[in-house]
């Protein structure tokens, strides 16, 4: 008898998210499912790992077919910690997610949930970070789920190359509302901060994070924006291998 | 007359590092300084940034060539609170370091140092992350401090394109000792995990991350990995555009 599919599930919007719940509710069609979580949210978190404070796990659910740790952690951290402590095996499959709010276009560098698909996809596992732009509570994951599964369904069939994992991000609506998925590249753009600066009962300032999103192409359609602007579902390939062959020809002409 | 240079100093290692200090000695020939580091070591923040606490400034240096504002938060954060609300005017140049540790290879994905070097270069800013590989406090920072003057040189007179920064990695070592620069691309490999499992006195479980660095391509003469082994200092131009185009080429293919 061929062995079940092993596969993890993390999140960065913490182990009680409904948007976990809904991604533990599709992979658990697709195998054996286990959750290693962060205990609270983590976003904004990135590719923070924690090395001043040691880790701690606490078990969740315990059955064959789903196991959940919640860990005082990073999402990074949720990662290596299954990966080195709590599976028995190298799983065929990682998820993050459904995150509550978008991670497409430059948000991928800041995100908690993408922080983990590409610690998955640097360490050779198949990884998929998931988004709904939708940042309440009570969001309706429902088509969501169904194009989750249909993404999964397709990288467990094609498999991805070593140390890539998916940025997918879904639009809000019913699924007569969404066009279907494109696949695309990051759109150039970037946070615009605009701190929210107030003073504590005693005088004084402190800061609160706020901003807004400045696009660089909003018409180029075939950007993850745009997409998600026309109701599509998004793809954006993800590697891990940072340098810029363009700047690094440039760079060799220098006097240096 | 000419407005003298801006330059925005940060760093992961704290205010209080001596890798800080010996950034600031070499930028200070260049331009006014205006340093905003974290309090505290934010080691591993990657590009983590705080959105569930209020940030806090504190002014620790107050003349018209040298200002230093610690916070209470992560390297993106303090290049954040510097665009937004601590510096007058855009800055000519943004260095990030000197960090006590390595972040060649993968590391950069992990690097509070590189996150805060990531950061300036998606605002459009001419940034650079500087690492010499000695994690004690009480490194030599004096060879690291003259190829950093004559890295900072050449991106001033240069530039750099858009959205790219530079990941300068310093091996240890005097002046004759280390054999010049070499411009070149992230080496492929990653971080092995093994964590240190403990009991604290209550029978507890916890875990502190260790782990060493597995490289793929150990031989691969235009990796920085092999550059610092050889006793070169690494230039990596890094890009924040995360799209796989190999693999975007490839998704468009299948049936989705």
């Amino acid at each position: 008898m061929k062995e079940k599919r092993l596969i993890l599930v993390t999140n960065d919007d913490g182990i009680q998210a409904p948007g976990l719940k809904a991604l533990v509710e599709v992979v658990s069609e697709f195998g054996n499912v286990v959750v290693v979580a962060p205990i609270e949210s983590q976003s904004g978190m990135s590719h923070a790992i924690t090395t001043k404070q040691p880790l701690r796990i606490s078990v969740r659910e315990d059955s064959p077919a789903l196991k959940a740790y919640a860990v005082k952690g990073t999402p990074v951290d949720c990662v290596k910690l299954a990966m080195n402590q709590l599976l028995s095996r190298k799983p065929d499959l990682l998820v993050s997610g459904i995150n509550h709010g978008s991670n497409a276009s430059v948000s991928v560098v800041y995100s908690g949930t993408m922080g983990a698909a590409i610690e998955g996809g640097i360490n050779q596992i198949k990884s998929i970070g998931f988004s709904l732009l939708d940042y309440s509570r009570d969001a309706d994951f429902s088509a969501a789920k169904i194009y989750t599964k249909k993404i999964i369904s397709q990288v467990l069939l094609n498999g991805l190359e070593r140390g890539i994992c998916l940025n997918v991000n879904i639009p809000v609506g019913k699924m007569h509302e969404i066009r279907g998925i494109k696949i695309c590249r990051q759109t150039d753009g970037y946070w615009q901060e605009e701190y929210d600066k107030r003073k504590d009962p005693y005088n004084r300032d402190y800061y609160w994070l706020t901003g807004y999103f400045n696009n660089f192409e909003p018409e180029a359609e075939d950007t993850d924006e745009w997409a998600l602007k026309n109701s599509y579902v998004s793809i954006v390939p993800i590697q891990t291998d940072f340098t810029s062959h363009e700047q690094l020809s440039i760079l060799k002409q220098w006097n240096i």
